[in-house]
């Protein structure tokens, strides 16, 4: 699976924080039965160690490590059977861990200096995060510009009413959100607007 | 004292920019009797050496400087008395002079990456720097999910009406302004704003 | 040269885009005419570097290669005759060549930790890449605050309507925009809007 592979799996990456609300198995279950098979996992909660290795097993299921923060993380998540990693910003400690591993990696940058450091360890995929308070659409239409052949992952505050915009722009290959999974949320109510999601069209 | 003490020691750091007008030490005197310990003195005045190294003697106070670009200007705070250093940015080279000296070090950041950078080596408390023109508090909520264990200083743009919703973001420790001490305010009116900003609470 | 000579020799850098509309030597005729001497063509389209050697060549024009990412394309732009390079971002590894190279450099920055990285490189002028995106002029008030040394190229989403606040701003000495070439403009009107942008004095 390459990078580009993942990004094309599904519009939408749900940005999953479990904290034991819903059994991992039946979120996953649910989520790719609707037609979102790149699930993220978050290490921002004890459970999720678990519940990526519980979730690797589910038929269909792509799951992956949200909130990699360095090399110890990658090797943990890797031992879980995490498929990819995706961290908040890109440093060349977890970049170089990342790309010596089978791990397929997307990092996260918010400016143009990001990008190069990127290029230069020889990265054309990145998540744009935090999306929404770095300045949304416009900011990844600029960044875009002298960057063409660049494809982002935007992440962090776009709903479901924005993301067909930012799924319209072409330089945004698929995007990361948590509205199909919220807090109180029935796993029906979670197959509905998963449903909605995976009929966005990417551009 | 940790950098915990420090931040922990007022809900407001005074981000001072001393150019003769006031007295420096019946500033701090005014400042520390308001209950606004930690004063941060800017090396962008010529008399900015001088002022810490005379404010260090004021009973109660806590003096640093700010705008600490490099090893050479954190030597010479060090050698006038300052406790604490605050930088804009974060940079490798300073990063490693202030781990290795005796000196508190507050680091500024405004994206994920430069968080990332630090945590690598070792940090986990930024000033969020500049604050309203980084995208202000949904800003620092963004960038405070994917990293529990930091928190932050915002410091830029902050007012007296804007800052008890800085400080009561849960991620928030202590923010940075400039409100208490304006051209042309009297220390009377200094130490009545000061009293203010001291009767704030962090979350 | 030195980097001051090129932001002092005109108030806006016009950035090219250059896909075979306008007859690049025609263009930069045009543009030197009307008062802009300062050429910066965007290494976006097949056409950039045959365009840069024919433009280098137009009396008084001071031609120049955009989103140069990389030593190589630093290298294939010196050898055409380029007689600057800007960058959108900042990297240790592009500075440490342009820097080794006879050519003025432009790096882009968008945060206080981009501006130390190349303060400790050396560098005192930056691009502010890109402008309306990443906060516009308050973003840049902010940031000159603690830099009193730096200067600053915004460029990115500015119009001819905002030019002259950006150029009023002490930290500001020289703009970079494409309003004064868009597609569809003919070389009249090209040299026409030139001359309303040469006209606009930097503080």
């Amino acid at each position: 699976m390459t990078i580009d592979d993942l990004m094309q799996a599904a519009p939408v990456i749900p940005v999953l924080v479990l904290d034991g609300e819903h059994d991992p198995v039946a979120l996953a279950e649910t989520l790719v039965e609707a037609g979102l098979r790149v699930l993220e996992v978050t290490l921002r909660t004890p459970q999720a160690l678990d519940a990526i290795r519980a979730m690797a097993r589910v038929p269909g299921a792509i799951v992956g490590a949200g909130t990699v923060l360095n090399e110890r993380q990658l090797r943990e998540v890797e031992a879980v059977g995490a498929r990819f990693v995706v961290a908040p910003g890109l440093t060349e400690s977890l970049t170089r861990a990342a790309m010596a591993s089978e791990l397929v990696y997307l990092p996260g940058i918010a400016t143009a200096g990001d990008i190069m450091r990127g290029l230069d360890l020889g990265l054309t995929r990145f998540k744009f995060f935090p999306a929404e308070a770095s300045g949304g659409l416009p900011a990844i239409r600029a960044l875009a510009a002298p960057f063409g052949q660049v494809r982002f992952c935007p992440t962090g505050g776009i709903t479901e009413a924005s993301a067909p915009d930012y799924l319209a722009e072409p330089a945004i290959a698929c995007i990361g959100g948590s509205w199909m999974v919220k807090k109180g949320m029935s796993l029906a109510a979670v197959g509905e607007t998963a449903k909605r999601a995976a009929a966005l069209s990417a551009s």
